[in-house]
């Protein structure tokens, strides 16, 4: 399959629900995608795709539906992968970063020993909203002296700005609204 | 590496925090060895050779470390990817199985048309501790009519007994304490 027509597959494998988790909210529901076993491997060969030839040392994904498409990556780059986690989850020693929501802020955690200086990273989720969470996460990362390659999403939400949010940085959506 | 090879380095990249989340407990935790590029390749690989030749429709994974493993083995197997999840994650009509915890009950839910009946499916996770997760899982399996070929795990702690709780079923563990 060519790449126009993986992105046009999967779209038609994203499920929007309406009025979830809050009345008004259209939620893209990827579930229906990755049960899928052709839509979930054409889903992880576009994020190979994308970095596949450059030298990735970790992928880096956020909790918890960036682990569904960040391990497989991880996996096929033949790299290292690293879970940034909710408060509370991760035993060792960390760094922590708050971001906003819209009413009051949570935080995002690393272990202090997850990335080296000067290693090569990319951060993966399922979804690039208001891009609070993968700011979060990029503030980790330089924390740790990490070279982000690039942020990858499977979706973008075009009309709430996450890219601004991630500005100096290079970033891949595959399926944009 | 031959296979025992790859259990002795999988055991040296699990670190052991002690009190953690609470006094008194033991956490494995796995993070070094996701982190590592072999090791988390080693890792993936000896749930894809457990599988590989079976038909294997899904693979099911328990939130959230389960989905760091369980995804790249449905990837690699061909086949798709089903989140069991905490309550309040999923958006569509579903399926809650509760399980009993030290201190009270919590629950797991599954979309209701994540498996479909007769279809063949692996439940992993990266721990059997007690089993209330696994078998909660594989209630909510049977209720959906999965036929499951086997729960695999990367960890089990043997003095908790979960096998017991699985009765019936067939249980690969890689690592045991």
């Amino acid at each position: 399959m060519d790449r126009t027509a993986a992105y046009v597959a999967l779209e038609s494998l994203i499920r929007t629900i309406p009025d979830f988790p809050l009345p008004g909210i259209l939620f893209r529901d990827i579930t229906p995608l990755l049960k899928d076993p052709s839509g979930f491997r054409e889903a992880v060969d576009l994020f190979v795709h994308r970095f596949e030839g450059e030298p990735i040392d970790r992928v880096v994904a956020i909790e918890a539906r960036g682990y569904m498409l960040g391990a497989p990556l991880a996996y096929r780059l033949g790299a290292g992968f690293v879970p940034v986690r909710k408060p509370g989850k991760l035993p060792g020693t960390k760094h922590v970063e708050s971001y906003t929501l819209e009413y009051g802020t949570n935080s995002l955690e690393i272990h202090d020993d997850a990335v080296g200086h000067g290693e090569r990273v990319v951060v993966v989720d399922d979804l690039l909203a208001t891009g609070g969470t993968a700011a979060a996460t990029g503030r980790l990362l330089e924390r740790l002296g990490a070279r982000i390659v690039g942020f990858a999403f499977l979706i973008e939400l075009t009309e709430l700005g996450g890219r601004s949010l991630l500005r100096g940085h290079d970033i891949t959506a595959f399926v944009r609204y």
